[in-house]
């Protein structure tokens, strides 16, 4: 307080835009300012937001104090409390506690969505906490230790569990993972296997291909009757394809 | 209970599909069997379900008791619980009050969408309420206290406001009624303005139209700071365009 905020208090921002509505998962349609942070213990073979994981990519990641980085999403949502999106990159690297005790304090709400490979004493401070783990075409193995000290922490946070599938393999790993936190309220999601290259947000999509993996994911949940699940796609690839800032 | 049903315990049914999944509002993307009931006191000028709607399509519409309706439901979900979404025409004019009993005992949830012109007791019953009051360009003009009746009825049910906006009009109109329920939650909706003429589910949708529709209800949303209200297309839509029974 006063004078030169500690490095390990400033945290690696990418980017930081919007409002605009998410996209995905269970405050889909929501309208909501995305933080969006720099780094990842993780590196996806389908990443969507490489620009904010490949350590390449690092010189565009600005270190902010907490104080600035809620200036600039309260500049964002023209000083009205919006839900507040933490997202990455894995957020939960960064030291974000500060951040959100300066948010609410002024009305704000957060959301974060990690993978949980990364478990923080300030999860269960979050208002919704989306744990998201890697099925096997993200080319990661999970680590279920970790996960359930994600889970534990964010005890106080409304958690839900939120799983991207592109194929068969995937989907029957997250029947089997849902299995295992029956509790949780479950989200499935078709993966964009057409994502940008980190230098080039305006590469094309392919729309139907997506939405024919959204047909194809909603055709085994209900074949299978696995009602629990809700399944939604990205609608800001629909709206906006790869474009960044919306 | 033994006997031929009274008539008056039919219901009108136009069609019972599913399971597929919500396409729209506070349920999208969760599993659900659709019984869409025939007969509305509404005639908006873009319904997207005239063969529910109008007279001259009765001829396709089943008097069906309660158990029949049931005993369909469960077929189709394969005798597995799930959430059911009344839909119409407007279900309201039906006498839903012993399929939801029916239903109940059985472990299914029951989601009604109605435009609140019509209330009935058993709206408590339901698992959730969507009053979709309808806007100017329907050409229709709502009875504010049977909407307010509507919403009385549905104590004891979760109830949503959901608008459906097509433009600038409809979009001012939304604001001032949401505005009279602050406590409802408030899911706004672009709409179609290519549905499909009755007998004919395949005509095509504009589909590039509909998403500049939702890219500008999102953009005067975050513009007004609206943050209240959540933004959702119709998803069955996108992935099917006018086609039944998905």
């Amino acid at each position: 307080m006063g004078g030169i905020p500690a490095v390990s208090d400033l945290i690696r921002v990418s980017e930081i835009f919007g409002p605009t509505i998410q996209g995905e998962g269970a405050l889909i349609g929501q309208p909501t300012v995305f933080v969006r942070t720099g780094g990842c213990d993780y590196r996806c073979s389908w990443c969507d937001s490489l620009h904010a994981v490949d350590a390449e990519h690092r010189h565009g990641w600005a270190p902010m104090s907490p104080e600035a980085v809620m200036a600039e999403v309260a500049r964002c949502a023209g000083e009205r409390p919006i839900m507040v999106t933490l997202s990455g990159g894995n957020p939960a690297i960064q030291p974000l506690g500060p951040l959100i005790a300066a948010g609410h304090a002024r009305g704000y709400r957060f959301a974060m969505e990690t993978q949980g490979s990364v478990a923080r004493d300030w999860f269960g401070d979050l208002d919704m906490l989306v744990l998201s783990p890697k099925p096997p075409s993200s080319g990661m193995e999970v680590d279920w230790a970790a996960f359930d000290a994600c889970l534990a922490a964010g005890q106080g946070a409304e958690t839900v569990l939120k799983i991207v599938v592109f194929d068969a393999a995937d989907y029957d790993w997250a029947r089997e993972v849902a299995g295992r936190y029956p509790d949780l309220p479950l989200y499935l999601q078709p993966g964009n296997h057409t994502p940008p290259p980190p230098a080039d947000d305006s590469a094309a999509v392919d729309h139907e291909g997506i939405d024919a993996r959204m047909r194809w994911l909603v055709g085994r949940v209900v074949a299978d009757g696995w009602y629990r699940a809700t399944v939604l796609p990205q609608l800001h690839v629909t709206l906006w394809g790869n474009r960044r800032g919306v």
